[in-house]
């Protein structure tokens, strides 16, 4: 059997690979159901007003600095459904767990969960566990899947897209139109950087704490604002894969200036020392927004009035005259930012 | 530690360890929100009409007489969401597979999950792909969430259960009154049996496939006659775990006949070879069904008229003279079916 012919780590590592493979073989599951269904390759699918979606977290360690598996798996489920114009209201909740593994560990787990559903204001409505021999899982994977209702704050939100296109029902790479602004809402880098540092025997130690936090109630604020095109979670593959999928989705190109990319320094030095591109660290508490131009300062404003949005910053813009990712360097060079092969840093998520 | 305060193989198991361990730590996370919530430890819930239902897979092997892990995948919850009266409409898909594993297996795994799910009819609208190192996982883990909408026959069959008592707005075991009767739609053992007998070293093997088949097509045919009070799949844990949940959910004993209850010759000399009790083996497409005697007739009729009822039989009624679940043997004894540890055969679904 070639390597070819076999899963990599790489296949699970939210980029290039990833994203081949999942062309080559789930989307043959693709009966292009749903107002949004497979087809879209987006964080979930709306069926009936419904807003679904799922994912299942591998992180290690399965405790890390500014979090755990416990919380990443409401954040990232919350985050999922909130980037496509959803209020989140109740998850499911599957967890896989090695024999062996301490109930207390299991304890501290659940109690993480429940204190980020209260925070993100939803609800765990049913479950399922299962439990693998000793040595045929490493310690635990939880999936979450999640469901959620139209936002109220989405509608206004359409409404005020009318005045400069014609924008879809929810918050999709087809809304972006030349002009809008692209804004992360806090510093790149941090979650990918975080979970190295916790991993023992990695060889450096960096000051740097996870950023991964349910984000529906930023996200509502700015829909209530207006002027939101589409909105996404930089996680696996960060900024470079998602700008990517934004351009190759909305045929569009996006600008961006690295000088204006939020990221602490501690992050940046140690992805240096590893020599990492931070455009490619996944993070699991920012989102990506793409904004109409008039509606920037207002925005921007309401981000700045909460913690999680107080270190935003317009990056760059979408551009017809431009393909594909170009970053505008800090010493005024520019490159294309191609598609990650996949993140850096294995099991972030 | 001590092993009372590790997980075991036990607490997956789908009997009393299992439900001990959910509800000292997983019901922790129960706010008593949904219109059938956590609180109702049931096959899914119901929020805002919405049926949202989720399971992991973990048998083992992936490829078994009769099915694979991608139809188990596909049928283990649209039979969740037909067992509480709603119609499936959409999937999700969370794979977590094991580095090596092979890209030709995968195709098989995901074209088995497209003709399962066209064959219930079901959409598969949203996944995530998560690769672990070699070695951390034993193959592949697959997640499938999925929502569902009240299915119409469902308004008819309780409607007519409101002739002889006022039932809940689902199926649910509160509906349950004295005098129904259950009946179990085919013979039971035979997945557990296939599974068992699949597996290499085992040191026998029968000539049995696994039952593994979506069964919503089957329940909305019974809802249309009416008079069904409830239905449940007996997955792990089976006869003995399922009857047990009914009786202890709706106060009420349970009366049944072994001699009614139908076994395949081959499931019964398996199961007696290997020590196991065959109402503790866990089945992936059979139904069992408490129905107001006055529909049994009509109920049994349609099931006989299709492939997968062909051998449905009564087996026992729901009385109020008696506690828990009482076993009429076939040699007229009597004898208490207590909740099982856990299923018997580890890791079949």
């Amino acid at each position: 059997m070639s390597s070819k012919d076999i899963i990599t780590l790489l296949h699970g590592a939210g980029g290039s690979y990833m994203h081949n493979l999942i062309k080559q073989i789930f989307m043959t599951l693709d009966d292009n159901f749903g107002d949004i269904g497979l087809q879209m390759l987006d964080d979930g699918a709306v069926i009936n007003n419904v807003v679904f979606t799922t994912d299942s977290f591998i992180v290690r360690p399965i405790f890390f600095k500014g979090g755990d598996i416990g919380r990443l798996s409401v954040s990232g489920t919350v985050n999922d459904i909130a980037m496509m114009g959803g209020d989140p209201v109740a998850l499911s909740l599957g967890v896989v767990i090695e024999e062996g593994f301490p109930i207390h560990d299991l304890e501290k787990i659940v109690n993480s969960i429940k204190n980020t559903a209260l925070e993100a204001g939803v609800h765990i409505v049913t479950g399922d566990t299962k439990v693998m021999e000793k040595g045929s899982l490493d310690k635990i994977i939880i999936n979450t899947s999640g469901i959620g209702f139209r936002s109220k704050q989405l509608d206004h939100d359409i409404e005020t897209l009318r005045k400069t296109r014609e924008p879809k029902e929810w918050l999709v790479p087809l809304n972006l139109r030349p002009g809008d602004k692209i804004i992360v809402s806090g510093t790149i880098g941090d979650h990918a950087i975080a979970i190295l540092s916790s991993r023992e025997g990695i060889g450096f130690e960096a000051n740097v704490s996870s950023d991964v936090a349910p984000l529906n109630k930023l996200i509502n604020g700015i829909l209530e604002i207006g002027g939101v095109a589409d909105a996404k979670d930089p996680t696996r593959g960060g900024l470079a894969d998602l700008l990517n999928d934004w351009s190759e989705k909305s045929k569009l190109g996006i600008y961006i200036r690295e000088e204006d990319i939020p990221v602490k320094d501690e992050v940046r030095a140690a992805s240096e020392f590893m020599g990492m591109d931070i455009l490619e660290l996944g993070n699991e508490g920012k989102a990506v927004i793409a904004v109409s131009p008039e509606y920037v300062k207002d925005v921007l404003n309401e981000l700045w009035s909460i913690p999680q949005g107080k270190d935003a910053s317009v990056i760059g813009e979408v551009r017809k005259d431009i393909e594909g990712v170009i970053l505008e360097t800090s010493i005024g060079g520019k490159r294309y930012v191609g598609r990650p092969l996949g993140d850096p840093v294995p099991r972030i998520c």
